[in-house]
């Protein structure tokens, strides 16, 4: 495993130590990523086999088989990653990249492991961050393996799988009477208060919001190495993800960079178009990429049923908007009906039951086919980035349906209720 | 991919062919094993590198990396097996083998990848389930990606999610007030009623109850397979096996059959003490394990929050009693307080977000520790076979947590509710 060079800021270029913890670039406040020496990685890093390592230890290794290209540090594990990618019934060219299999039940839990990981590595004792609900869920599960408390902020309307999975894994759990934005700056009030008391230090929280430190992207960036990988190491033509944060999609764009510069894919391979997918009722990235503005404004009354996609404004928006466009790729906004029908579709005819948000992907890929923009033999690969089954509640509202279990006590044994 | 040589009664060992479905043994009406020609497998089946090949293909083969001692046909696959093998933090020997991270969130998705894969070489286009939930999910799914008709019967106080994926894949949904032996009884009925009336055969249901037909057991033998690969190709000191209808543990113990005559696991090698773990509220096998008796009796009254664990008197129950003795092992059960605590202790010490299920194994794994009748060095895999996510509001009901969303809509913006 290689040691972190520097970390780099995305905005300035301007360069920080990586051996305490940080968060944003202090002369301009961008995100930061991490940085490794490229001649050294290029030397060292293992393309080779990384399975076979997988077979030789008692874990299967899910996504630190690419532990040479990762921090050097002893990682928090719940066995996140290699994920499967599901060939469409029906488009040959559609691979669904199936996230829900990830632990706490999606991608979140990639960067929270590695996140985590440096946390534990730094010494950190307390955690806290803003969600729209699933990444309260992986923070909890991996503070909670990682034997440091987790202080989590989400929506009191999230998903009720994340507020019992916050409960369970005994995280200090608030609920917030408003949006992930309000979370955030709840967070920010919270860690200013303690440091204007002069909290010790290992009493005050760490804002471990993604892009607000450099780990949550650099674990997510492994999807990217994965999908590659499991394309034989060869790009798609497009590349689908579900767009909240949008820091999937970010990480993504530096494991291609690091691949290319490290030599895993071949010269001259051209990126996948990038595709970030939104839902009508909270849709600043795809409104700003129509208007072809640099950034998103903030997005009023953001509502949809497909809660991790309720983020108003991405903290990393326009990093989002200059990836999608240099890709040749693009933002798109479909409606929640559209996503509710694009879930019961895929479920019925190709046996996935989708989350929300990567329903919002598949909705948009049935468009684009449907204009032509793409063929079914298009390489495309679409992320599911968590599992139907954690919408249960959520789904089950948009879909009208009742647990039949209300009916009488009083039907005999062996009554057969059928829905509908 | 090896061919079938014949299917073999598990009881009077009689032989019948495969070329044709089967259900049970005409003459005893025992259940049916796959069986091929051993000393082709021996020259054939391909212990080293399998995950070699996963990096060559386009999607994680998952179970199917096992094909070389699988039947030879082409997989209905959603990316089912080769689930991570989770070392606990505190006990050096405990591996919890995590079935949540399978495709509709449990190790029934094994079992039911093999048989509607077969049913699908076979032709058949309506299959019929009875389940205490999960099973009938997994059906769903499968049956949905291979376009075939699922019917699906389970009690109506299921875990909602398993009520939602059925109808979200499209099934023929029933909702018994009843259990799953009365679910049981309503299929045959059907089928019974189907023969009657001279239904056309594309027409007629085929049961595809566990032990009622020869490959689920069969694809969750894989889980076997895996734990054995996943410690270097030896055994474990015990395997800790939550008990439902108990196929995965005749599977598994199948499994190392097979292993032995291969030579794949050296000779001489000690066979893990195979611990069948169970819910006091319904606890079938355990209590013939107690009283000495060679078959269970009906367990009258079943109740407990462990939904897979609601079977009165499991089909395979000699079996599973024969296995667990022979092994040296238990059948044991525990109450649901005790399973509860258990899902809080692993979720808050481990990151581990158990199934009821789960959490049954591992409350007998911790009182064993505590008796002394194991050490927390010995080598011990239990499984978790199934999400705790998917049991939320199972889970959440025996916590008395609500949706802290109930809260009145006027609060502020930014207000906080902890809760407690």
């Amino acid at each position: 495993m290689p040691q972190i060079a520097f970390l780099e800021c995305s905005r300035c270029h301007h360069h920080l130590p990586a051996d305490t913890p940080q968060t944003l670039c202090p002369l301009c406040a961008g995100s930061l990523y991490v940085r490794y020496d490229m001649d050294a990685l290029r030397r060292s890093a293992q393309r080779e086999d990384p399975a076979a390592r997988a077979v030789a230890s008692s874990t299967s290794l899910g996504m630190w088989r690419y532990a040479s290209v990762l921090p050097d540090v002893t990682p928090v594990t719940l066995g996140e990653g290699w994920t499967p990618m599901l060939q469409s019934k029906r488009y040959p060219g559609l691979f669904i990249k199936e996230e829900g299999a990830n632990p706490t039940g999606t991608f979140k839990a990639r960067g929270l492991s590695l996140a985590v990981t440096m946390a534990k590595h730094y010494g950190l004792k307390h955690l806290a961050v803003p969600s729209a609900g699933n990444a309260a869920g992986a923070l909890a599960a991996y503070a909670a393996a990682a034997d440091i408390a987790a202080h989590i902020y989400m929506p009191q309307d999230v998903p009720f799988a994340n507020y019992l999975e916050g409960v369970v894994y005994g995280a200090d759990v608030h609920m917030v009477d408003g949006l992930i934005s309000d979370c955030a700056r709840l967070v920010g009030e919270q860690i200013k208060s303690q440091r204007e008391a002069n909290t010790p230090a290992e009493e005050t929280w760490f804002d471990i919001s993604t892009l607000k430190e450099p780990f949550r992207v650099e674990g997510k960036k492994t999807m990217g190495y994965e999908l590659v990988e499991q394309l034989q190491w060869t790009y798609p033509d497009a590349v689908f993800y579900p767009t909240g944060g949008g820091v999937g999609l970010i990480g993504m764009w530096k494991a291609f960079e690091e691949m290319e510069a490290i030599g895993w894919i071949a010269p001259g391979s051209k990126r996948p178009k990038m595709y970030a997918l939104q839902a009508s009722g909270c849709a600043p990235v795809a409104r700003a990429f129509d208007e072809g503005k640099p950034a998103s404004e903030f997005f009023q009354n953001a509502a949809t049923f497909a809660a991790g996609l309720r983020v108003p404004k991405p903290y990393g928006d326009s990093i989002i908007l200059d990836i999608v466009r240099a890709s040749g790729g693009k933002a798109l906004a479909v409606d929640d009906e559209t996503i509710l029908a694009s879930i019961l579709d895929y479920a019925k005819n190709e046996g996935i039951f989708l989350s929300p948000e990567g329903a919002a992907a598949t909705a948009a890929y049935d468009q684009l086919l449907a204009t032509g923009e793409l063929t079914p033999t298009d390489r495309v690969v679409l992320f599911n980035t968590g599992a139907g089954l954690k919408y249960t509640d959520m789904t089950a509202e948009a879909m009208h349906l009742r647990r039949p279990g209300s009916l009488p006590k009083s039907l005999p044994v062996g009554g057969i209720i059928t829905p509908q």
